[in-house]
C-alpha cells in the first residue's frame, strides 16, 4: 500500500461510520489499485459498506485490481445484500475479470448470478468459465476490437471510436472475416498514420503472433515477452479469433510462475492463495508429502553410517565431521539446482548445452571443491589440533570429493528431468541435497578406509 | 526460438555462403524478435555478416530484440569492419536500447562512436548512460510524445500523427509546461474519444502516477504492475519529465528480479549475465563466498559432536541418526523460507503481519513435526529393529523438535531481516538449513541425554 492511502485508511474508517456519502468525494481523485487496498485493508463488513457507497463503476473498477483472494469474499458479501448492485457492477466489469470473480464464487450464487444478468453477459462468463485454469482461454477477454478487412481507416476509426468504451484496449485492433477468422492486426498508431482511405487488408500485418485457447498461460507470457505484445490474439483450432490477452494480465502470471518455481524449487507444492490467506491445513498439506519423501529418502544415512561403523575410536571421530561434509555438499548442491532449474525457466538454456553444461559444473565444483578443502585444511592447522596426518587428508579429499558431487547432481539431475519431459524444478534444493548426503557419506567412509 | 525459425536456419546458412542478398527476401515477413533468434543461434561472423546484409532498419531491429549479452559482441564486431553502419543504426535504435547497448561496449569504442553521431543523439545517450544500474532512469525511453497543455485534441492527435514514427509508444502522451514539468497524462483513447476541440488540459488526467529516475527498477515493475499501467512517466526531483518507462521493458524487470532472488535463495551471488553466458571464473566467485561461509558456519558441528561423544555404545548409534534427523530439520527451513522470502518479495506481506506468521509456522512447525516423528516411529517398529524404547522416544521427539526449529528459523530469519532493512533473500535457504544443523544437533543430544 502506498503512503498517502495507508495516511487515509483513517480517515475513510471515521467517514464509513459517521456519513458514508462523503467518501465519493473523498476518494474521486484517487486510483481504483489505491481504493482496492483500502477496500482490502478495511475489516469485511466496512469493506463491503465502501465498495457499495461508491458508484457502480468505481465499484467494477475496485473489483478488477482488488487480489483474486479478497475480491470473491467482498463481492458474496455485497451480493447476498444488494442483489441490484452485483448485477449492474456485474456488467460493468471488463469481461476477463468478471470471469475470474465468477470463477471463484460459491456454484449457487455463481448459478443465481448467471441466470440473471443479461444473456449476452452470461453466455460471455459461461465461455470465459469454460477455459481450463492456467490456460491462455483462461486470460483472454472478449472486449477487443475487430474490423471488417473491407474497411477503410478512417471508417475503422470512427468504428474504434465508438465502441472505446467497452475496449479492453483499442490500441491494436483485429482484422476479421465474417466467420470470426483472424486475418491480420491493425494499431491504432497504423490507423492514424495511415492515409484515410487506405483499406484495413492494405495496413494489416497479417504474420500475427497467436496463441492457441488451449495452450498454457506461461507461453502465453513467454510469447508476449519475447515478441514485446501489447496484447496477444487468442484463437482456436479454426483460426477464428475468441479474445486477446492484454500485457496486464501477463505481468501477473510472469510473477505467479516465478512464485510456482520458487516454491517447488523449496520443496513445497505451490500455492493457490497467497501465503498468508492459505489456512494452515493447506499449507501443511504442501509440505508434509515432500517432507515426508525426502524423510523415507535421507533414511538411508542410518544405513550407511551402521554399515562403516566398526566401533575405532577413528571412525568415532570421522562421524564428528559427518554433518559438515554433508551439508557443505548439499550446499554446493543447491546452488548448482538453483542456477539450472532457473536458466532452464527463463528459457536460456537449450537442451543442446547439456554437455557444455556437465563439463562447466564439473570445473567449478572442482574449483569450490579445492577452496573448500583448502579452508578446511587451513582451520585444521590453525587450531593445531591432534588430528593425524590422514585424518585431514580424508577430509579434505572427501570435501573436494562431495563439492564436485553436489556440482554434478545438482546441474545433471535438473537436466535428466527436462529430458524426461518433467518440469526440472521439481528437483527441489533439498532433494538434491538429500541425494549429496546419501553420496557424500558414502565417498567420505570410501576414501577415509583409503587413508587408514 | 520457435521451430520455424529453427527450420529456417539451415537456409539462412546456405544463403549466408552463396547469395546473401536473397536474405532481404527470405526474411521479409519475419518478426526482428525471429531475426534476433537466428542471429544468436549463428557463429559470431555469420551473425554479423547475417545482421550487416539486412537494411538498417531491419538492423536496428534486432539489436533491440538481441539479448543483452549477445548484442553488444554482434554490434562490435559490425562496427569494427563498417562504421558508418554502426552509426546508422545507432540512430534508428529507440533511445532507451541504444543507451543499453553503448552501456556494453569497451569504453574506447564507446567514447569513438559518440564523437562521430549526431549531437542530439550523442547527448541523449550520455545522459541517459548517467543513470544508474538498475534505476528507472536506466529503463526509460526519451522517445514519448510531450504535447503543451493549450493545445485541442485535434491538434495533439496531428502533433501526435507527426511524430509516431520516432515514439517508443503513442498511446500516452504527456502535458508538460514550457519547462518541461510533466502537468497530467493523456491517452490516444482520450484524444480519438474527445470532441476535437477540447484542450489537452481540459482532457488530461492530473492525477499521475510517477516515479524519480533515481528510485529501483523493482519500483516501478511494482507500481507498473499494480496501476496497470502501460507506460510510466519517470521524473527528476523538480517533477521535469526525463521520459517514459514502457511495459515491454518491465516485464524483462520481473524476471530478472526472480532471477536474482532465486539465485539468493540458492546462496548464489546474482549473476550479471545468463547462466551460460558467464565465465565460469565468474560462477565460481559468485559462489566460492557463500560456501566458504557456510562451511565455517556449520564447523561448530563437529565441536557439538565432539562435545557430546563419551565413546558410549549408546553414543555411538545415535550418532547414525545424525544425517537424518539435520537434514529433515533443515529441509522443513528451507520451505518456510521460501515461502516467506517469496511472499515477502511479491510484496504479499506487511510488517504487520510478522506475529501471525510466527503463529502459524509454529503450529505448521508443530503438525508436521508430529507427522514427521510418526513416520520415523513406524518405521522403526515395521523394521522390527532392536533400537530401545529410548532411542526411538529420543529420535522421535528430536524430529519433532527440529522441524519445529526450521519452521521458525525459516520463517523468522527472513522476517528479522527485513526489520534490520536487510533483503530477506540473503538469507538462503542453505543458510538457514546450516543454522538448523547446529541448533538441531544440541537439540538431538540434550533430548537424547533426558531419555537415558
Amino acid at each position: 500500500m502506498e503512503t498517502t492511502t495507508r495516511l487515509l485508511l483513517p480517515e475513510v474508517r471515521q467517514a464509513l461510520r459517521d456519513e458514508p456519502e462523503t467518501l465519493v468525494a473523498l476518494t474521486e481523485e484517487m486510483h481504483p489499485a489505491d481504493l482496492a487496498d483500502i477496500a482490502v485493508a478495511l475489516e469485511p463488513e466496512l469493506a463491503q459498506k465502501f465498495v457499495g457507497v461508491l458508484p457502480i463503476m468505481v465499484g467494477a473498477r475496485i473489483l478488477e485490481m482488488c487480489d483474486e483472494d479478497k475480491r470473491a469474499e467482498l463481492f458474496r458479501g455485497l451480493a447476498e445484500s444488494d442483489r441490484g448492485w452485483a448485477l449492474l457492477v456485474t456488467e460493468a466489469m471488463t469481461a476477463d475479470d468478471r470471469a475470474d470473480l465468477y470463477a471463484e464464487l460459491p456454484p449457487a450464487l455463481q448459478a443465481s448470478l448467471l441466470a440473471e444478468i443479461a444473456a449476452e453477459e452470461s453466455r460471455d462468463i459461461r465461455l470465459l468459465l469454460s477455459y481450463p485454469e492456467d490456460s491462455a482461454g483462461a486470460l483472454l477477454t472478449t472486449d477487443f476490437v475487430g474490423l471488417p478487412a473491407t474497411a477503410t481507416a478512417s471508417e475503422a476509426i470512427e468504428l474504434v471510436r465508438a465502441n472505446a468504451e467497452e475496449m479492453e484496449t483499442i490500441y491494436q485492433a483485429y482484422a476479421v472475416d465474417k466467420h470470426g477468422t483472424l486475418l491480420g492486426v491493425v494499431s491504432l498508431r497504423d490507423l492514424v498514420t495511415t492515409p484515410a482511405d487506405r483499406t484495413i487488408d492494405e495496413i494489416m500485418n497479417p504474420n500475427i503472433v497467436t496463441i492457441n485457447v488451449d495452450a498454457d498461460q506461461e507461453e502465453a507470457a513467454r510469447l508476449m515477452s519475447k515478441y514485446d505484445l501489447m496484447a496477444l490474439p487468442v484463437v482456436d483450432r479454426n483460426h477464428h479469433i475468441a479474445g486477446i490477452i492484454t500485457f496486464d494480465d501477463v505481468l501477473d502470471v510472469v510473477e505467479e510462475e516465478a512464485t510456482e518455481d520458487a516454491h517447488k524449487i523449496g520443496a513445497v507444492d505451490p500455492l493457490e492463495t497467497s501465503y498468508i490467506q492459505t489456512p494452515i491445513r493447506q499449507l501443511v498439506q504442501a509440505r508434509a508429502p515432500w517432507l515426508i519423501a525426502l524423510f523415507i529418502g535421507v533414511m538411508a544415512t542410518e544405513n550407511v553410517l551402521e554399515h562403516y561403523s566398526d566401533g575405532s575410536r577413528m571412525m568415532l571421530m570421522l562421524m564428528w565431521f559427518v554433518p559438515l561434509i554433508i551439508s557443505t555438499g548439499g550446499n554446493a548442491g543447491s546452488q548448482s539446482a538453483t542456477l539450472i532449474i532457473r536458466a532452464i525457466a527463463v528459457g536460456k538454456l537449450s537442451p543442446k548445452d547439456n554437455m557444455n553444461i556437465l563439463k562447466r559444473e564439473f570445473i567449478v565444483g572442482a574449483m569450490l571443491g579445492l577452496i573448500i578443502a583448502g579452508v578446511g585444511m587451513l582451520r585444521v592447522l590453525a587450531t593445531g589440533s591432534t588430528r593425524s596426518y590422514s585424518m585431514v587428508m580424508a577430509i579434505s579429499c572427501s570435501l573436494m570429493a562431495v563439492v564436485m558431487l553436489g556440482a554434478l547432481l545438482g546441474s545433471g539431475v535438473p537436466l535428466l528431468l527436462r529430458r524426461l519431459r518433467i518440469d526440472p524444478a521439481v528437483s527441489s534444493t533439498p532433494f538434491i541435497a538429500s541425494m549429496v548426503d546419501i553420496g557424500g557419506l558414502i565417498i567420505y567412509f570410501e576414501i577415509a578406509k583409503l587413508f587408514f
